[in-house]
């Protein structure tokens, strides 16, 4: 057996989010169905998030509705503030992801937020969760800090920008922090020296790592976390999805893309790469275009 | 300054060779010049195949009259047997490069020979070289090994196949040895432990890499390279191209995505990237659809 990598399936939220289709909740949460299917342990189901902005989120509650709780089976919920989290605590998600902007300019574009007033909105929800973490069903929280290498407005972000965050937010207890190349501006150099920095910093937490493939450095960025000893990727079927707010992103890396990658260097992941890649031309169907991933076109490794 | 990476440009030979639209000899050597204008100084300009088989490439000795000699630049032009290589000093290119695959499989198909029989037909070039080298004007000489990564006829491709291939070359005497990715099945993993293999049997030889990005793993290939200590790579002007015989292989690695990568992580390339990005509208124009690259898309980093 090959090391495990986990793969955060986010193709519902992050690759649904920034498609012009805007799929009914019964679509979505079918498609949340069909990458269990294909070995999905952990997925991103659902934003909470205004419909105002984003329409492609709207019904979240209907989605999780239709998702009732499994054991192995985690359905995570974006949350961008305190009444997300009410919103999320009320739908029963299994886990709680909140995003975190490493740059005044995204986080008061996306979320209207500089960042030491995200810090202390994290805070609180981590305050209030810890607070009823005695009582059944509270879900499990990660914290994911945007435009860890390079944001649409501010430009640069630095290393120890990038370390003062994950700093204080490991000190807020939270166990989980990711690292996401929101804008796919990324290089695997750049990738190396922004996780060690983090790992310095946050020794006792998990590092999650969420790229884009804007500018085809997303699997070379995924290679390179794998190489610093990163366990947890995020990624979307099909690589579909962006970010409305992020001028110019184009979809996470595709999980298919990154299953052949990681299978093929030895490592287990435990997905089905042609249950994935069908999953991938379903939804390409859905939204009404190709799924743009390079394995739901070429397919795998040529049979002998 | 940072550690000098060289980019060959194989756009005007790789690249146009497996596009639907046939390029005038007048506009590939016009792409060449653009390119050169860009940076490039080491240029796949023209291919001696037989015009029957490879109708995009007829014409070399046209392009190459277009394109005289000058200082500090390389025009190569690929060699697939003897009559080439007599194509190839007829025109004068400065460099000339051989192909040979690593499969049968593949060496039949594409050249009509077999492993054993395409290493003779190295050695004969080698030799015909070494006895005119001391004439002026003996163009050097490289040999690039197909199908290192994976066959579409014979599939898995082992790293003794590849070391053994590589030794056999180096022990002719070829000073830059090639391995190439030709259908785009290669991990980083496996490049780094190929390109160790080919290390230890030619540790006097040049090694290059040249990769498609088909399963979308090009940059990850290529960074794995760099970081193994590769200072030469194959690069294609806006990922254009593929190889007629392979099967689903789509285009090399995007030269303007990989000298974003590599200045990003701080290495010199010696190219101007938005000339490059130029480049690659204007090709795209030239062959009526948009190049695939993701920076001719998306552009380099956001301005602060």
């Amino acid at each position: 057996m090959g090391r495990f990598i986990q793969i955060v399936e986010v193709g519902p939220r992050d690759g649904l989010q920034n498609e012009k289709a805007v799929l009914d909740p019964a679509v979505r949460a079918d498609l949340v169905r069909r990458l269990e299917g294909a070995g999905a342990k952990r997925i991103e189901a659902v934003s909470f998030v205004h419909p105002k902005y984003v329409p492609q989120m709207a019904g979240a509650e209907e989605v999780m509705a239709a998702l009732p709780h499994e054991a192995g089976r985690s359905r995570i919920g974006l949350v961008l503030n305190g009444k997300g989290y009410d919103r999320a605590l009320a739908t029963g998600v299994d886990e709680v992801n909140v995003s975190v902007a490493a740059t005044d300019g995204f986080g008061l574009k996306n979320q209207g937020l500089a960042v030491k007033d995200q810090l202390v909105m994290l805070g609180d929800i981590v305050a209030r969760r810890h607070n009823a973490e005695a009582s059944e069903g509270a879900p499990s929280l990660s914290a994911m800090i945007s435009c860890v290498w390079g944001c649409p407005f501010d430009g640069e972000v630095s290393v120890d920008r990038v370390a003062d965050m994950v700093g204080a937010i490991a000190e807020m207890g939270v166990g989980e922090i990711g690292l996401a190349d929101t804008i796919g501006a990324g290089d695997p150099w750049a990738v190396t020296k922004k996780v060690e920095a983090a790992r310095a910093v946050a020794p006792n937490s998990t590092l999650r790592l969420h790229f884009h493939d804007t500018r085809n450095t997303g699997l070379a960025n995924a290679y390179a976390g794998v190489e610093a000893g990163i366990d947890v990727l995020d990624a979307s079927v099909g690589g579909i999805g962006g970010c409305p707010f992020a001028p110019g992103a184009t979809g996470n890396i595709a999980t298919e893309d990154l299953v052949y990658m990681l299978t093929r260097g030895g490592f287990e992941t435990g997905y089905d790469l042609d249950a994935l890649i069908a999953a991938a031309r379903w939804i390409g169907e859905a939204i009404g275009r190709p799924a743009p991933s390079a394995l739901s076109r070429a397919g795998g490794f040529p049979r002998d």
